[in-house]
């Protein structure tokens, strides 16, 4: 059972919950927040990027997946991918080496949302020299003074 | 005449001519490729992103736009939004401050990618202390061992 680590702002929350109920297939790492009340994107993106491991993905959620993506992407060693679409999803993880996907709740639906999550998590990280090189590319930007 | 800078890999390379010919409104600066190839888009995502000021805005392009928009993320001051329609480019401007636009040219219409760009670039980055705050919550991620 994959792991699967979640959290969202305010405007995530509704959706953060639905998708647990859509897709009990997976062990779900619930980072919060746990009620309604205004919180700051930032904080629950660093909060559940740190917890990332190699087999531990996350899915962030916030208006529109923007905010948590731009914060969580700060963080070394993250890749988060904001998607519209599944396709994008299977991209993000493939050529990309994406460890968090980012969903809005403003634009996609829950059950789109779950063929997203289904798509990321079902797509193997290409072993292909020219995507392993760009990422060893972008993990050089992540050092001070890149 | 506002500045656009603009740049793509090989996937975005064909989408970044139209855009520049769709939209004579804005003085273009082309940073590159300028011909058929292979890149690796964290190149052009850095070339760009150390050329944005608060008065130049940018536009990665790339397959899906995920790849530039995480390795522009890991620039300090740069914010980069992947966006599929015109509500998230004005969103990401409005409330998540974001100076650089992503673009996927698997997914996005010249003619489309155009309104998403006019959205962007039309929209004043929100003054609201709750979005100002959460700004300042990015910054702090960008220092080393935040």
């Amino acid at each position: 059972m994959q792991t699967l680590l979640i959290a969202s702002d305010h405007a995530g929350l509704e959706l953060k919950t639905s998708l647990q109920k859509l897709l009990p297939q997976y062990k779900w790492q619930d980072c919060g927040p746990t009620k309604d009340g205004k919180v700051d994107y930032p904080d629950y993106a660093e909060l559940l990027a740190k917890k990332i491991t190699p087999t531990a993905l996350g899915i962030l959620i916030c208006g529109s997946g923007i905010g948590m993506s731009i914060a969580a992407n700060k963080i070394p060693g993250i890749r988060a991918a904001v998607v519209e679409n599944p396709i994008a999803a299977k991209l993000a993880r493939e050529h990309n080496h994406a460890n968090i996907l980012c969903l809005g709740a403003r634009f996609t639906a829950p059950e789109y949302a779950a063929e997203m999550i289904k798509a990321f998590t079902e797509a193997q990280p290409s072993t292909d020299p020219r995507h392993e090189n760009r990422i060893k590319k972008i993990s050089t930007l992540e050092k001070p003074h890149a």
